[in-house]
């Protein structure tokens, strides 16, 4: 395949036929005069061609154009500029999908397989909590909550989204804060066979500054990153994930993706910024909103993402609003292969941090077990008093 | 100033004052339990505040979200984090202002007042063109173009924003096909009183290649950059601006600014990524859609941007669809601190490429004495031949 295939959804009204030949022309060659006669060949190489036109049942209309691939052989920047560039100043269309030859991006390094080895954990879902709250705690409050949550067993922990390397909070210091306590809760899971628990640190900077953060975290000892790939941009990513010096995991959050992807008729669909791009850029994980949890995300939205990113091995991330009261649904639409993330879910459940991990636990063992989940069926404990907070 | 204030549109039958608040608290500390009592100053000192909120005539309401500057004393990538980071999935709002203190963001090294003086141009407005065909010409071909150009008195010249770094007319190489002819064009100027022309060069990449381009071709003279800094992200603009061994003008293109600010209810207005966002992040010269040009862009956009951009500093380039006979209406608009940017407005003039230099020169002449663009009363040559195509 040396050709990059994007379909573009027109809005009903648009004479999306001669939409697609502008975008192929205008994104790519454009035009040139009998001057350029002896250019012709090379200058047609260039050009992309409309492939489909299909009409659909709602008034809206799909097309494809297939771009040269040496039009972009690299680079989602680049990529974004070929595909959607000056186009997107111009008038409604939404990019649905886009297509790209395999072994276009960078790849991921470690992916769902690379988590499961580091973490130890091969026969269930990863558990993930969040800081809470977002910002305005101190590095040493990290640490006591990353142990409360680590040595109840909870796999991965991350900041929250919003907090970058603040003066009152540096991210260097809530590491050296946590690692003594990551230390010991390796040991812990050591001895049940299991690997590391990862805390995934928020970056935050400039291209340059931020990459030099990460190294300098890796260092240090960080084992896994969290990147807010939309607001930073996705070339920031491909550098982290190219970066032979920062071998961790790395969590890619969604923050801002609204910006892109969530009006109708403009932008890229979710499936292409989480999924697609995200992965082609060497995330390992990306979080993605639950259908049923806080945030108003459709169930096929979901769906698309998780597929795209499974396809490329990526680890999707269930979260926004979970709570151990739905894992039974977070189980049936995810299987196993997923990293089960709560924020507030873990963090205030009504007996502290530990009681949060310990109900997730119990919920899964309970959901494996196919017990119910109704509260008058449930011993006292952990998952009785979440779901008495949160429900079910 | 110790603030970020932000103005948020929300579509009609939102609940402003509601949602106001859900950003205030969600984009920032959260809600917090009994336990972190002993934090509450400090967690407090991290909420934002809802200044205002104000219903408008058409139904939509505007709020004002005062947020602490401590939560994102720097870098776009941060503040788009914290400004729309998680809420932008969450449901249409739009952020139609972001006032940040002054000296926030990354200065411009050049701007408006550092272009006239490299290129020596003070008394009028610059005119730029682009390279045509986008791409598929060689290195030579952008050679023989810039020297006509440069010759008939071009002051810019860029390539296409869609020509990344191809193998098959690579950045570096462009630059060295065209540094003898600018140099020529050097000496020519000098004995006219004015200084250098800029050849702004496309740049693409990841974060850690794309300044590394940057930084190979300011070594071997290249005399100005360009970035497509929606598709690239912010993050890379505040790098190149503050990299000592970048030191030329940088200009930026909107390509892909659609995808954030094309919908109406959903992300940033464009006065907001093309003005605010562009000149925080060090930009010297942006390129504006003009709204009598071939971009659905309407006339308050325009001067939203413009003056946004003149108070930074920083040079609006009139672009898209910008034609000899147009001329008058971009001077009425902009006055003399602007860059004239043509593309097909100069490269297919019926004459060539020198002859579309010329044509904007005799325009702004005319322009400049008052004098009638009726194709009647003109005297043949280079602006009747462009009247004649492009109309007036």
């Amino acid at each position: 395949m040396d050709s990059i295939d994007v379909t573009y959804r027109f809005p009903a009204g648009t004479d999306a036929a001669r939409e697609a030949r502008v975008i192929a022309v205008g994104q790519t060659a454009g035009t040139w005069g009998p001057e350029w006669e002896s250019r012709a060949g090379r200058l047609k190489s260039h050009l992309a061609q409309v492939q489909d036109v299909l009409p659909q049942a709602d008034g809206t209309s799909l097309a494809v154009v297939r771009f040269p691939l040496a039009n972009c052989p690299e680079g989602i920047g680049s990529l974004l500029t070929m595909v959607y560039g000056k186009y997107s100043l111009s008038g409604p269309a939404r990019i649905v999908a886009i297509r790209l030859p395999r072994g276009w991006g960078v790849p991921s390094g470690f992916g769902i397989e690379g988590i499961r080895r580091v973490t130890g954990v091969v026969d269930r879902p990863l558990f993930m909590g969040i800081f809470k709250p977002s910002l305005g705690l101190t590095p040493a409050d990290h640490a006591r909550i990353l142990e409360e949550a680590g040595m109840n067993g909870l796999d991965v922990i991350k900041d929250d989204e919003i907090l970058p390397d603040l003066p009152d909070c540096p991210a260097l210091e809530r590491l050296r804060a946590c690692r003594p306590a990551l230390e010991r809760i390796r040991k812990l899971r050591e001895s049940r066979g299991q690997g590391e628990m990862l805390y995934a640190i928020n970056l935050s900077g400039r291209a340059d500054t931020l990459p030099d953060l990460a190294r300098r975290l890796v260092a240090e000892g960080a084992n896994a990153l969290l990147l807010n790939v939309l607001a930073y941009g996705y070339p920031i990513l491909e550098a982290l994930a190219s970066d032979p010096s920062i071998r961790v995991p790395l969590f890619v959050h969604p923050a801002f993706a609204g910006a892109i992807s969530g009006a109708r008729d403009w932008g890229l669909d979710y499936s292409v910024t989480l999924g697609t791009l995200a992965s082609e850029a060497g995330a390992d994980a990306v979080l993605i909103p639950t259908h049923y949890g806080s945030l108003p995300f459709s169930e096929e939205e979901e769906r698309r993402v998780r597929e795209i990113l499974r396809g490329k091995g990526v680890f999707p991330v269930p979260s926004a609003g979970v709570h151990p009261g739905i894992l039974p649904r977070v189980m049936a639409d995810y299987g196993t292969d997923a990293i089960v993330n709560a924020g507030t879910g873990i963090m205030d459940h009504p007996g502290g941090v530990g009681q949060g991990v310990r109900a997730f636990f119990e919920a899964f063992d309970r959901y494996r077990k196919n017990q119910s989940f109704s509260p008058e069926t449930l011993p006292e404990g952990p998952l009785k008093a979440a779901i008495g907070r949160w429900g079910s």
